[in-house]
């Protein structure tokens, strides 16, 4: 057995690491962390874990978790994680990062969009993206991985086929995400007004307009695929229902393509993964079908009196968007097979 | 007080009239049809209005509507009202109609899209597109108001100042349609799996990929805005919530623009309009914030890395995007204040 | 037009009477009061309101209050209201308090249930406990209305014809209580895990088992109605709802009875009233059919195979449950026809 | 590998059944019917399932599933399951049958309570009731095993140590049930308009009142228990969540006790059950902690003013109360480990 630990257990990331990892047949929890629950029991913050788990939460100790770990997972807010990192990596021990601060390979990124440098290069250069769909071979080498964004997950997964075989045009892309509330920045159970009940439920709205720090973890990723510079628009919005999170992408194509040849393109781009659908022409992708599992279903159309293809993802923000993916880099990294205490379907309804 | 009847009255739209229409204080409610509900009592279909009105469903007979009417709404689904419609006119009496029947100048239009021929040419030749804020004018002296489709209200509503400055180029307009269910196709209560609490709670989807049928309206009347054709990529998505219609466009500028200079615009074009409401640089439209009346709120946003602007609107699908915005133009028609009858605020929360 | 004013307006509570006095033909809103938003204009805490209300939140200060207005609401948290209400009756301003410091006629039961006794004895003496249904006349005549807290709204409005006609043994009543988010401690938009979404959503609770706060507020107007003490075991529950409060009753009937004679009691003890609508048998509320009105929908049912009957109500929380009830209490202290603001149609759906 | 085949699959207790026996690491899934999908592959009805089995419906023949399963789950509507067993008890399949049909002792109730003679004497004489922290002796040897009720499973862990330690009244026992809608009448995915999204939406509403099928279940249940005849006053809800059913009981006590004592009661009544936790004072039952899962949480408080304890439980109506006891039957009818194929933590949030 495997020791995994988890930094900053307590948000609903955390919450999801753990649902996965108390039941990974070859995984052994071995600590969770929390500065603010420190010394609670782990059901005190999560009363569906009641009897399930006896650890208490430890204070985030990077030594601490060195010696109790093989494997640690962060889930915490971006800005910790490059101040834990560094404490891990000296000590051995791999690190699965799911915050923000080793997916951007550029630091000036860093300064750009979180208004700070970065406090560890050495950790920034070697760290691995961690969509397995695009960098399995480099997760598997990898001591620290930078575990995607929930956005950029559904993004780029509804857009890389395309991107990857020449057919979009490379301005003009737009994207619109939909997620669900243990997104949005609420992952840290965050007790702000916007995230009460009573003002998120029977509501939408958009946020972080023009300005969202996802951004610009797509272009990397999807400019890597083109081989060119990808601008993409993106705005995000903030839904009422609790997980899920919905990727509409509207490409402009190169040249005029069929919808047949376009579902081709994701089949073969996605030929063998274990955990992207690409569905049949005429279905579309929901929430739905995917909550509390690690797939991401996906489709496009194209729309020939625009010259447009429409990219459609629907994944768990909580779970290819988050935890579950997580526990596949997990896999990778330890050679297990991928679907390692991930088989069990979507929770439906 | 003017005698006022609905015609398709079982639906969501025909019952938001009847909330609005009971209580205008200019305006008996004279009759309400159902072919369906014939002989019901009100009350039947309606347990929220037992007490407030003892009106019986009667079977849709233009004949009948004509003697118990001045004015009636149209709450049919297509292809219905357009069989209503020319009797209600032979008999003088005026028409609002909330399908999409007469909505499209183009008659050609309602074979592409509608994928049958339209029945009434000359209703439709006489017909105005009865979105206050573009035509005040021509419904004030209409016998037929052609009531905008939801989608469409949220849609003009949130570029229309963009395209009319000629700040907008015409290619490349993407618009992200978001609704509550009792829009999205389920105005009368149709029982289909898809609407099933079930099915639509804690779920999201995209629907009518490239072929939604509100599209052709949004570019008729972006286009009589621009004075050139326009053409929209617009994609329409059901939310887990009832009422409430978020839209997001993405619209590439001609040339650099600041916000504020965007807002500047918004707030010329709005100038006296009694239910759009242009919000602050900084603040965000919600649906929870014009729910269950009949105000826009829209605000835009330039994005110089894209060279595109985020223009977004908040109605409520059965109030500006449908019932409510009927009822202001019945004011319209009838020479009242606009804001007769419509005047209670939004229901928050 | 009487000068209004509410204290303590930031609140849900205060919200839905700003909703309500907005529109009400005879009232205009002088003043509303929050420490914390003092300065701040109205719209900053509710954007459904933006232009439809220019006034700025004002500190609680009594003084000020009495002389901006001749009624004050007052939606403070209990033990706010006692310090504030003594000033404004000094000065002749009329109060109609929504907390509960004025609701129990014996000040030994604040020391019991709230834990502290209450510090303005003389108001206690005279308030009128404000349930039309019940003190009409007393409160037309009434300088402090203490409005009925939720769960005793809905609980008294059920069973108060059987305990009235003697129909009911008064030991082994049960009440079952479920509110919406807007209730249940929440009204102050508070900002406590349990009512975030993420935690409200998908989730039932019990709370406050044995020990709720309304209970002896139900037992002592029951008791007054039946004419000898009466205890009632009585447990609330959050529901994933923003508006609606549910009570369902189960009466130990004195002797058999059959349901048909219950229904004429009830519509014996209701009759002339304009906000109690008692359903025919078969017919079941919901509170769909009364969100966002004062309406209150009741209906019992006799169950001779255990000699009890259950009595089942649905209000809004804010309605009948709250402001909508004060506005009522407004028109009464007023001597203005009772439905006057408030006719108004429920929100459905 | 034991066979497993499901009929009646296209519902949501089927949907639950394919989600856990899919994974279960001693069964494989062998055949699932649906007359109305005969011939359809899974996926068609459950989009969740796409790629995880290859299966198709089967019509519903008894002959068929004798021969592709060792066991069978039946997941019909009741009086269609009667139809059914016979043929699979005389091939020597076991049956786990989760419709009301084989639940009740006594054949008369059926005639009383579902308005028809039951048609498999037989059968209903040998079947035991398949709640294991009753019955689990008998089920192990069981031949056809009869799944309790959502609402009874709720209803009699939560008062059934009180019952049976003789610490409570037998007569005034008060039940308040609270459903999502995958129970409450839609297991079959019914399109029913109380069914659709926008009416269950935001609502809640009593039904069955006096009168629910599930009644005389718990009253058999929990007066073996006693040892003597017990009379409930059950009242059923239908609640805006997915899944989730809460339970609230209200029980005359025989004598004064504390909640400590009753919660020791409870403790040594559910000593060694894996799916029990009671909860420790203080701690309340949340559908949230319990849904996706096996589990039901449950406390009890004393109220001395009422002499009556509160009982309270929560589980997932498709979990205890459904399909995963289900499976917890296959397990002790096939000798496993009663967790196995059950050990996922509860989906949270």
């Amino acid at each position: 057995m495997v020791r995994v630990a988890v930094a900053g257990a307590s948000g609903y990331m955390g919450a999801e690491l753990l649902r996965l990892l108390l039941v990974h047949p070859r995984v052994s929890v071995s600590g969770v962390t929390s500065d603010r629950l420190a010394g609670e029991p782990l059901a005190r913050a999560y009363p569906h874990l009641r009897g399930l788990c006896d650890l208490r939460f430890h204070d985030l100790d990077a030594g601490w978790l060195a010696d109790v770990a093989d494997v640690v997972f962060l889930a915490l807010p971006h800005m910790e994680s490059q101040k834990a990192v560094p404490a891990l990596r000296r000590r051995g021990v791999k690190a699965i990062d799911l915050s923000a601060d080793y997916r951007l390979r550029d630091p000036q990124d860093y300064v750009t969009w979180y208004k700070a440098p970065h406090v560890d290069a050495a950790g920034l250069a070697e760290a691995v993206y961690g969509l397995p769909e695009l960098h399995r071979k480099a997760i598997a080498g990898a001591a620290l991985v930078a575990n995607p964004g929930c956005y950029p997950a559904g993004a780029i997964l509804a857009t890389a086929p395309l991107v990857r075989a020449g057919l979009a045009r490379l301005d003009g892309i737009v994207i619109d995400g939909k997620s669900g509330v243990t997104g949005a920045g609420a992952q840290g159970r965050k007790v702000d007004p916007m995230y009460l009940y009573t003002e998120a439920n029977e509501n939408v709205q958009a946020y972080g307009l023009a300005s969202h720090r996802h951004t610009p973890e797509m272009e990397q990723e999807l400019g890597a695929l083109a081989g060119a510079a990808v601008r993409v628009a993106f705005t995000p919005h903030l839904l009422p229902l609790n997980r899920g999170l919905y990727t509409t992408a509207s490409v402009p194509l190169a040249a005029p393509v069929a919808t047949a040849r376009l579902l081709e393109v994701y089949r073969e781009f996605y030929a063998g993964e274990p955990f992207v659908r690409v569905l049949d022409e005429g279905e579309r992708p929901t929430t739905r079908a995917v909550v509390g599992s690690n797939y991401c279903d996906v489709t496009v159309v194209a729309d020939p009196r625009t010259g447009r293809a429409i990219c459609v993802s629907a994944i768990d923000n909580l779970g290819k968007g988050g935890s579950a993916n997580g526990v596949q880099n997990l896999n990778i990294l330890c050679g297990w097979p991928e679907r390692t205490g991930l088989d069990a379907p979507p929770v439906y309804p």
